[in-house]
Order: structure tokens, then C-alpha cells, then sequence
């Protein structure tokens, strides 16, 4: 093609399409990204349905080794001994928790739950992460050499850098295996994003069984982050949640029997008949489309946005999940 | 005294008192941290009661200069025109956004609003700002000097110091004047944080005129800093708008007129009579206690944590707001 040609058809071609946002990139994922979550690892938890409307379910699932794996087995147990029928949601405090169990905390607990220690709220560094750690700390090292005379410029560059090392808290922070994280070179722990669910406790941080369990819903509560064990996040129906009225006792607590909300069963969709197990999947994290998503999610192109933001924490590149047809 | 008898002294005093809670900082400061809001800043917000309920009221504190006074003085215009009453909330969209409007997007609007370039979503950074925040460079310069090695755990030091630099979107956080906002040397801005108020606006970035707000019901979406204006934040009664149900439509829309929630007015606190105006103050971001507050919210110490953060982002140090009688 003559030169005169290849700018003809550059003059002419039609402006670039918008850049695709987050979500039109997970869209556009090929099927092999997505990773099914056993039945094992599905919570299906029915509140009372409100009068005149549709059963309000929630769906939890849990996280996989080598996280909080103690309380996600006492969890199998509770669900498989069917604990948690007739006990209620308690708790609703704003911009923080809702919390359920049961609230008269006199319900005799089934045989054979662990006592688990406060040591499993971190695990030790996986390799592979690690090395993609060290990875990132050299481009930092790399910024931080061609800085060297520290004029507040280069510092201000050096910060910059930075934000794709560690977060606000200090750690590393990544998305790992399906689930959001934090960690060093020692240790990681799963953090207190949105929709997290955690295990409720008292003062001292092995009394907590999984019976009484909490969701997030406000900003991360990010100070919980290795006080206190999670074992999964909602994945569905969190709105049934969220949208509670709030409780006026200290904490969020509801201040009658009236106000709290009866859970009619919790079950393990691997404890339901086939046909009634619900079907998710997750996109790989350690895939090409999660990495073009979490980088879109720093850096919105989308048409409403004029000033990508240059990054992003944690709890805002959430992992994607998608319900798929029960009968495929 | 004796070195005996000190040390008998010693031997028998009492264990330290349990740290105390940031709510207890914050509970012990003195009458003179607390600012007043002066009335023309409070915006007070009627929605429909719900059946058997109190009132359900939400108040709105609006920035002071020299953050978003286009839209602030649009704002007063509307609320002295009285032209949200009989408007509605729209849209609830999960750990995302609450939105009230005229949901005909038809209604007039009264005279002289001004249109507000977009220009202003950012401001000049003040010279004590950035003197505060050159100091914080000059730490990380000492850490940064000190690692000349730059050894994997001397990279990791220069990584914890810089935590207390800037966030993980690259810039600067802090809270002050009474609000959290981010910047570098140039500029700064107002940050999505959780019951921010915000100026909903279509894809071009100056049509929003102050009557379509919005507030922040969710993890702190920070991609929409500098893409959109910040006029204020909820500071009693967020859970009236929180807790509604989320609309099903796109983006949280309602689906039916029926959904909506009517407002039956928004007043400024100035336009009411003095004796039913509320009074707020805000605890002095400069002062003393402040400090001591936001570093007990990054090392949480009080008896329920084992493990302080070490750090918290701006969004986990809500500036301390408290109701005050209104008959002094």
C-alpha cells in the first residue's frame, strides 16, 4: 500500500470507538476465565419472605483453602445440622455490619466444632505470589533510582509509583485466586471489602464458633483485618440485607424480638436436590480479562468519566461473579 | 523515696486503663475543638413518613469555600424556591448511591441558577496544606535516605512509611477545614467518601445544576473524584436513605412512580424559625484531639483489637459531627 494510500484511509477512518467500561470488559471474557464455585462452597440462606413480595435469598460463598478453613468447617456442620433455622437476623448498624445467629446466644451448639485459633486469621505468603510481589517492587526500585536527586517533583513521582506497590494500609494488596487480599512477604489475610462475611466473636478472638456471622455494608471496615476471622462474601441478594432497617440499641442491635428478621434456613447447595442448587462462577484473577478489568477500574474511560483516577483500592476492583442457568 | 519503696509502689499499682476507643477521644475533647455549621450551611430534608413512624428527616452539611460554591449557591436557590418539594428519591443503587430529583426531568427550575464549569471541581491547594504536606515528605525522605540499600525489607520500610504520604489512588489524603479530601501541591478536592453529597449530572460534565443530588450509600466510589462536584455530606439520618429499598431498574432506578419516596420539602436551617432550627458542630481537623482521634483510627488499641491497622484510609476518619440542643 502506497504511503498516500495508508493516510487516505487513516484521514477517513471513523473516530475510535469508546473505550469499554469494567463491566463491557468482564463481558467480553472468553468462557474459559470463568471458574465454577463447587456446591460445597455455596451458603443459601432464605429470610422470611416481607408481605407480597418475592422469598429474600442470600448467597454466600465461602472461601476456599488456605483461608479461615477452622470456622468454614464448624459452617458445614451448623448448615448440615439446619442451626440456624429459626434464628434471626440481630444486628444492622450504618455504614458497617448486619449481623445474624441466635439471639438469645443460649441455642446448644452441635457436637464437634473446632475451636480455632486466632493464628489461622493470616497464612503464609504463597510463592507465586510473592514472586509477583517482588515483581512490582522493582518497578518501584526502578522510579525510585531515577529520583535520586529528591527534588519534592521526583518525590511526588516516587509516591505515585507507590500506589501500585501498597495500599493505604501499608500492605500489599491484590487480588488472589478469586479473592481480595492483603499481605507482606510473610503473611496474607483476606480483607473486609463489601459484602465480606466474617465471624462474629466476644473479647477474646478464639470464641468466635461461625454461628454468629456478619456481613459488611458500608465503606471497609479495614481495622477488622486480621481481629477477626472471613470466611466468604455474599454473592447474591445482599440488598435483602443492606436495606434493612437499621437497629436503634448500641451497635445496630434491634431493641425487640419484633424487629429482627426470621432466617427460615441456611443450607449448603450441595445439601440441596440438584435441581435447586444455585450455579455461580468467578472470573480468574490470574487471567488476561482480570487484568484489563482491574486496570479499567483505576482508570475509567468510559464516556461519563473526564479524569481517570489513576488507581484504585482494593475493595473497589471487586471480584466478578455471575449466576449461570441451574440446567445447562 | 527509696528505690525499695518505689519499687513496692510500682509492684502494687493497678494495670493501665484499657486504651481508649476513638469514640472516647473524641467524647473527652474540649467545648473549644467543636466548630459551629452555621445555619445557611445545613440543608434539612423532609422525606414522607413511613406508616406508624417518626419523621423521617435527613440533614445535609454543605461545603464551606472554597470547595463547590457554584453548585452550593444553585442549591440555596432551589431550597429558598422551595422547588424539591413534592420531588422524590429515584434511585438506590447498592454500595453505590442514593439519588433524589424531579423524576419527570421536567419540572422548571427557577431563575438565575448558574452553570458551573467543571474546572472547578478542583481548587488551588492552600499554602499550609502543602506546608503540612512537604513536612510529611521530609519523614518519608528520612526513611527513604536511611534504606540506601534498598534490600527487599528496606523497600518494604520505604513502603510502610510512604502509607502515611499519600493513598492508594497516588495522592495525598487528609481531612481539613472540618473535611476529607485528596490532592498533591497543585490542587485539591472534596473525596467520595460514604454520605458524601454530590451533584448528579448527564455525560457532559457542567449540566448538573445542584437539583439532582445524590449521596454515597456504599464503599467509597473514589473513581468519581474530579469527575463529578462534591457539595456536602449527611450528618444525621443517612439510615432514611440507606436502608430503602434498591431500585431494580438500570443503576438502581425505581421501576414504578409507587416505589419512589416522596420529599415532601428541603429547607436551609437559616430559611426556618429559629427555635426549630437544628445546631451541629464539627470537631476542629486542626486541633489536638483530631490528631489523636485519626491515629486511633488507624491503630485501633481499645480491648476488641489484637492486631492495629497501622494505617486507615481517609474514608475510615470521618470528621466527628455531634447534635447540639437547640436551646443553648
Amino acid at each position: 500500500m502506497s504511503i498516500l494510500i495508508a493516510l487516505a484511509l487513516q484521514a477517513a477512518a471513523p473516530a475510535p470507538p469508546p473505550a469499554p467500561s469494567p463491566g463491557e470488559i468482564v463481558a467480553a471474557a472468553p468462557a474459559g476465565e470463568w471458574v465454577a464455585i463447587a456446591p460445597a462452597d455455596l451458603l443459601v440462606m432464605e429470610l422470611a419472605p416481607l408481605a407480597k413480595e418475592r422469598p429474600r435469598t442470600v448467597v454466600i460463598q465461602l472461601m476456599p483453602p488456605p483461608f479461615s478453613q477452622g470456622w468454614i468447617g464448624n459452617i458445614r456442620k451448623l448448615a448440615a445440622a439446619k442451626w440456624w433455622d429459626g434464628t434471626s437476623v440481630n444486628r444492622v448498624q450504618d455504614n458497617y455490619v448486619v449481623q445474624w445467629g441466635d439471639a438469645t446466644e443460649k441455642k446448644p451448639l452441635p457436637a464437634g466444632l473446632a475451636t480455632v485459633a486466632q493464628s489461622t486469621y493470616i497464612t503464609g505468603t504463597p510463592v507465586k505470589l510473592r514472586e509477583r510481589w517482588l515483581d512490582r517492587l522493582k518497578v518501584f526500585d526502578i522510579v525510585f533510582d531515577s529520583a535520586s536527586k529528591k527534588s519534592d517533583v521526583q518525590l511526588d513521582e516516587i509516591n505515585r509509583a507507590s500506589s501500585f506497590v501498597r495500599d493505604s494500609y501499608g500492605y500489599m494488596a491484590d487480588n488472589w485466586q478469586g479473592w481480595s487480599i492483603a499481605g507482606d512477604e510473610k503473611s496474607i489475610w483476606p480483607v473486609h471489602c463489601y459484602a465480606m462475611v466474617g465471624v462474629g466473636r466476644n473479647l477474646a478472638p478464639d470464641t468466635g464458633s461461625g454461628a454468629e456471622l456478619y456481613t459488611v455494608i458500608g465503606h471497609a471496615p479495614r481495622h477488622l483485618d486480621r481481629n477477626i476471622a472471613l470466611v466468604g462474601r455474599v454473592i447474591e441478594g445482599i440488598e435483602h440485607l443492606s436495606s434493612l432497617p437499621r437497629g436503634t440499641e448500641a451497635l445496630g442491635f434491634y431493641k425487640t424480638a419484633q424487629e429482627r428478621v426470621p432466617i427460615l434456613r441456611i443450607r449448603l447447595a450441595s445439601d440441596l436436590p440438584a435441581a435447586e442448587r444455585p450455579r455461580f462462577q468467578y472470573l480468574n484473577t490470574e487471567g488476561p480479562t482480570f487484568a484489563r478489568y482491574a486496570e479499567a477500574r483505576a482508570n475509567r474511560r468510559d464516556p461519563f468519566f473526564n479524569v481517570p483516577a489513576g488507581g484504585a483500592d482494593i475493595c473497589n476492583i471487586p471480584v466478578p461473579v455471575r449466576r449461570i442457568q441451574s440446567s445447562p
